[in-house]
């Protein structure tokens, strides 16, 4: 298909494909003659992933990239590439902001805070069995963060809150998975878990917020009334 | 106790005590001379609240503001109260980033998506019998905006899928309300369930991650070897 179909398929202006193009962020078609070029599905996909990171996800040109380059390289193992969604993505908490708050004192205890979490998490990850991702890699490091600014703070997070949370997130990805494998092949389906990683956050978190609406109205309306 | 101990038990500065007192989010202490104030356990609650609000939610100040003003209203009940968390707190996606992504084009295929997502929110939320936030309320609002936003960029959003995510929030609502019941009274019960809303996303996101990591390695590596 020509651009003009493309931006049709897609949604997406030709002005912007364009800048996508220039930005690296979209692969070049296949040139037919001096000013046009042919595009294919996989196009049509990476606009769609290129939206999700960019539109929904509001990550940044260069940040967006990145992640594209590790979906691309064609050097890793499908196993590996699936995990570019959790190695690649920006964390949930940027380093820095929940670890050392502008603004506070007593480095030596947050250090002690940050070492207490990071063993807290080695013990929760052994005690799941998970073995594909430790305390140190990139998800790993955003949840000591956040543990470490719980115990920082004072709110409780003990280790079998955390084991139940870690058992519906292992719900959640059996049948995240299951989604993936309905992707017509390893290419379109490394595509999707970094989409729907970032897609689905906001499901998610909405979600929580209405369960816990749910859950208050269960056990104190009936005490007020 | 005096501002220097209000510093030492919260680890905040007293410089930065004194702007959150000009900037209205902690209340005053009551005065006992002409330069000094008496401070109490409610003002070392709130000092944790807000720093979880600002340090770790990265909340503006006008905004955590607001949240705390909702914390305070004393006019609602105690359930109503709890509810702040959902109502007032930031959208997990601001309105607008995912519902009308600049550059977009097709503003009546967006229209459409926005109404039937809404109309596929209602339909779950029905489904689940939750009957306290609708898909209008703050909650509902951002769902339909993340379900949409999955839809116009034609990533699957069925029903039953969302329904699991559902039930996995019932679990963990449950959960959380337990460790809220913990807390002494009502406006610790009330700070609390704001403060861990926002503390316990990014261990849940984080959580998600290295879950999709296991069951991928378990369903892909395998078949590598």
């Amino acid at each position: 298909m020509r651009m003009a179909e493309l931006s049709g398929r897609s949604g997406v202006p030709t002005a912007t494909i364009k800048y996508y193009l220039r930005e690296g962020l979209l692969p070049r078609g296949r040139r037919v003659n001096a000013t046009q070029a042919e595009y294919g599905e996989e196009h049509v996909r990476r606009l769609r992933l290129v939206r999700a990171l960019i539109q929904v996800g509001r990550m940044p040109v260069t940040a967006a990239r990145e992640v594209l380059d590790a979906v691309d390289d064609a050097s890793l193992s499908q196993h590996e590439r699936l995990g570019t969604a959790a190695w690649a993505l920006p964390r949930p908490v940027p380093p820095g902001q929940a670890g050392t708050g502008a603004g506070d004192t007593g480095d030596a205890d947050e250090a002690g805070d940050a070492a207490s979490a990071r063993h807290e998490v080695a013990a929760l990850l052994d005690r799941l069995g998970w073995q594909e991702a430790g305390p140190d890699s990139p998800p790993g490091q955003a949840l000591t963060a956040a543990v470490a600014a719980l115990t920082r703070l004072g709110y409780p997070c003990d280790a079998a809150h955390l084991t139940l949370f870690a058992r519906a997130a292992e719900r959640m990805a059996a049948a995240e998975l299951d989604l993936l494998e309905s992707f017509p092949d390893q290419a379109a389906q490394v595509e999707a878990s970094v989409a729907l990683t970032v897609l689905y956050e906001p499901v998610l978190l909405s979600l929580r917020r209405l369960a816990h609406v749910e859950e208050s109205a269960r056990r104190f309306r009936a005490e007020e009334e």
